[in-house]
C-alpha cells in the first residue's frame, strides 16, 4: 500500500497538495490542461459538439459523447469540436462487449412490452432496428487519430489493451468511471490516468463493469473518499453535483475535480428534447430511479410510465444494448404522439437543480465552489 | 413558499446565517443546547447509556435508543444517562404501527428460512419469541416524564398527535428522520423541531415512512440540499459521515448539523458485539447492502451469509418487526456457535472509517470539520 496524506479536512479541501510516496500527484488541471477542474459529463443522445465547445471555451473540459454516433456523424462532430475551441476537450465512448442476440429472450421481452407497443400502433413481431450503441473499436480509433483529442473517456471499463494503447499513443489522457473501490483500483491498474467516482446520485448509465449487483452502488459521500484513498491518480467526483455547494462538498471529500451532467440539460447548447426538458421542469414531482428497461443496463432517469408499469428494473430485459430495440421503437412511437412517458429521461437525483441558462453560466456557478488554490493559473 | 438565502457555497458553508422570511433560524446548537452541532445516532442493540453519556460529556448530543428496551431496562438506562452527564441528551424511539400477526405469512417465512434454521438445530415450527421492537406509547411517555429529556427523537415518522403533545409538554426538542423531501415537509408540518436528512449511505434502519419504494431513496449529496431548501427548521445530515472531511462536506451542502452512528461502533463505550466488531474490521471486503430480512424493514448492514442466501431484500418477509422473530432465533443460535453470518451487522457505507478509539476521540475528529462560526460559545 502506498502512503499518502489524507487525514484532516483542511488538507482534503486543499486537494492540490496530495502526495503519493513523496511525489506530488498532478492536479487535474495540470493533467487535462483546463483552467477549471470541472468536466462536463458526456451525455449520449442529449448533447453533441455544441455543448462540448461551449464548455471548453468557458475553461472546463467539454465532452463529445460518441456511443450513439455512426462513423460519418462522429467525423463531423469531432471536426466541429476541433474547429470550435482551442481548449482541451474529451471524446467519450462506451466499451461494453456486444452480446450475442438471444431470439427467445427478445421474443419474451416484446411480449412483455406488448400492451404498450400495441397501444402505440406497433406490432411486437415487426419492430424496426433503431440507433444502437456501438463499443469503441478500431474504426473509431482511426477517426480519433485524425483529430488527436486531448482527453478520451470510457464508460463500462476500458477497451481491450491493444485499442487502449492506440489511444495512449495519440497522447490522450484517459478517463473512466468507477462505481466501487474495486473498479477504481482495476481502472488504475489498467491504465486510466484519472478516475470518475460515479456516486449513486448520478444520471444516465451506471458505469458498473465488475459485476452487476446494484446493492454494491454507493452514494457519493461514501464512494468518493474511499476511491480517493484507494488510488494514486486524480479522482473526479460525479453524481448530484449541480451547484457551487456541491462542488465545495466534493472537494471537501477529497476530489481532485468534479463532473456535472444533469446541470447542463436545460442549457440551450444541449440537444435535450422538448419532452425531456418539460419533464426536467417537474423533476421534484417525478423523482428519479435506476432502470434497465431502456437499454438493458441500469441508468438513472426521471420516473415515467415506462418505469412505473414495467420496472424500473426487470431482469428479463435483453442484454445491453439489445433492450433498446423494442424500447427505442416504443419511445419513438410515443414521442411521435407527444408523449415522453416511454422515453429515457436521464437525470441525476439533483435534477431539480437544472437551470435554463447558458452553459457558461452553469460553469460560473460551479466554479464558485472550487477551492481558489485549485484554479489553474492562466488556463488554456 | 418561504424565501431564504441559499445560493452561494460561501453562504451555505456558514450555515449559521440562514434566514427565513427575515427571521434568523435558530442554529442547531441554540436549539439543542450542545457545544457541538453533532448528534450521535441512536443505535438500538449496539449501544446504551454508556455511549450516550460519553458523547454528551464531550459536548455533542448523546442518544439513548429505547426501541428494544423493556420498561424496567428503559427506566434504568434513562437514570444512568441523567446521572452520567450534565449536558443535553436525546432519547430515541421507533413509532411504527404494530402489524396484525399473519400466521400464513409467518409459516411461509419460516419455511423459507428452514434450511438455515435446521442447520443451527432450530425447529421452524417451534421458534421462541425474542426481544421485539416496541413503538413509543403512553407507558414510555410516563417514563420520560420522570426524566424530562432535553431532546426526544423518533424513527419512522412521529407518534400520534396526543403522544407527541405529551413529549412537547415536557419541553423536549423533537427530532425525526426524513429520507425524501416529502417526508421532511411532513415532519416539519407535524411538529418536528429539526429534521435528520438520512442519506442512502446511512447504516441501520431507513427512516422511510411515507411509502416503501426504495427507488425513492437518495444519496446525501442529493437529499441534503433538497431538504435544506424545503424546510425552515435545522437539517441534520446523516449517512456516511465518519470524519472531519465528511462533516465539512455536509456543512457545504447546507447542513445545520451532522449525525454520525457507524463512526462510534468500535468505541469501547458501545456495546457492539465481538462478532459485529470483527465484521467491521473487514468492512472493505464485505461491503454493505440494504436488507429487510432481519426485521421486515429495510436497513443497511455489512453483507453476510443471511443477506447473500436469502436476499438482501425479500418481499415475503413478515411486516416489521415480526420478521425478527425467526431471524432473531436464527441469529442467536448462530452466534452461540460463534458465527455472525446470520446477525444484523448494521453499518453505513463508510464503515471502513470506523476506528477503535474512545467516543471523545471520534468527536474530536468530527469537530475538526465543523465551520468555526458554528461552534457554540461556552456550550453546556
Amino acid at each position: 500500500m502506498t502512503q499518502r496524506g489524507i487525514g484532516r479536512a483542511g488538507n482534503a479541501i486543499n486537494g492540490r497538495y496530495r502526495f503519493v510516496t513523496g511525489i506530488a500527484m498532478k492536479t487535474l488541471t495540470e493533467l487535462i490542461g483546463t483552467a477549471l477542474p470541472i468536466v462536463q459529463a458526456p451525455m449520449a443522445g442529449v448533447q453533441g459538439s455544441a455543448l462540448a465547445v461551449a464548455v471548453s471555451q468557458a475553461g472546463a473540459l467539454g465532452s463529445l459523447p460518441c456511443a450513439m454516433l455512426a462513423p460519418a456523424a462522429m467525423r463531423e462532430e469531432l471536426a466541429a469540436v476541433r474547429a470550435g475551441t482551442r481548449g482541451p476537450f474529451n471524446v467519450n465512448f462506451f466499451c461494453h462487449a456486444q452480446p450475442e442476440p438471444d431470439a427467445a429472450r427478445e421474443r419474451r421481452w416484446r411480449h412483455r412490452l406488448g400492451p404498450a407497443l400495441r397501444e402505440f400502433g406497433l406490432d411486437p413481431a415487426a419492430i424496426p432496428e433503431g440507433p444502437g450503441r456501438q463499443p469503441f473499436d478500431e474504426a473509431a480509433a482511426d477517426l480519433l487519430e485524425a483529430v488527436r483529442p486531448p482527453v478520451v473517456s470510457f464508460h463500462f471499463g476500458l477497451p481491450a489493451a491493444g485499442l487502449l494503447a492506440r489511444v495512449k499513443a495519440m497522447g490522450a489522457v484517459v478517463l473512466s468511471s468507477a462505481t466501487t473501490v474495486d473498479e477504481a483500483r482495476w481502472l488504475r491498474d489498467h491504465g486510466a490516468d484519472a478516475i470518475v467516482a460515479q456516486g449513486l446520485e448520478a444520471g444516465g448509465h451506471r458505469g458498473i463493469f465488475l459485476g452487476n449487483d446494484l446493492a454494491t452502488q454507493q452514494g457519493l459521500f461514501a464512494l468518493l473518499p474511499q476511491v480517493a484513498r484507494a488510488v494514486d491518480v486524480p479522482v473526479i467526483a460525479a453524481g448530484g453535483i449541480v451547484d457551487a455547494a456541491g462542488v465545495a462538498a466534493a472537494f471537501a471529500l477529497g476530489a481532485a475535480g468534479v463532473q456535472a451532467g444533469t446541470a447542463f440539460l436545460l442549457c440551450p447548447e444541449a440537444k435535450t428534447s422538448a419532452l425531456h426538458r418539460a419533464a426536467l421542469r417537474e423533476a421534484d414531482a417525478r423523482g428519479t430511479a435506476l432502470t434497465n428497461l431502456f437499454t438493458g443496463r441500469p441508468a438513472r432517469g426521471l420516473v415515467n410510465r415506462m418505469m412505473r408499469e414495467y420496472g424500473p428494473i426487470d431482469a428479463a430485459a435483453p442484454a445491453f444494448p439489445l433492450a433498446g430495440t423494442a424500447s427505442g421503437a416504443l419511445r419513438a412511437a410515443a414521442e411521435a404522439r407527444g408523449s415522453g412517458e416511454f422515453s429515457p429521461l436521464w437525470a441525476g437525483q439533483n435534477a431539480a437543480g437544472c437551470r435554463e441558462v447558458a452553459a457558461a453560466e452553469v460553469l460560473a456557478e460551479l466554479a464558485r465552489g472550487v477551492p481558489p488554490g485549485l484554479l489553474a493559473r492562466g488556463g488554456h
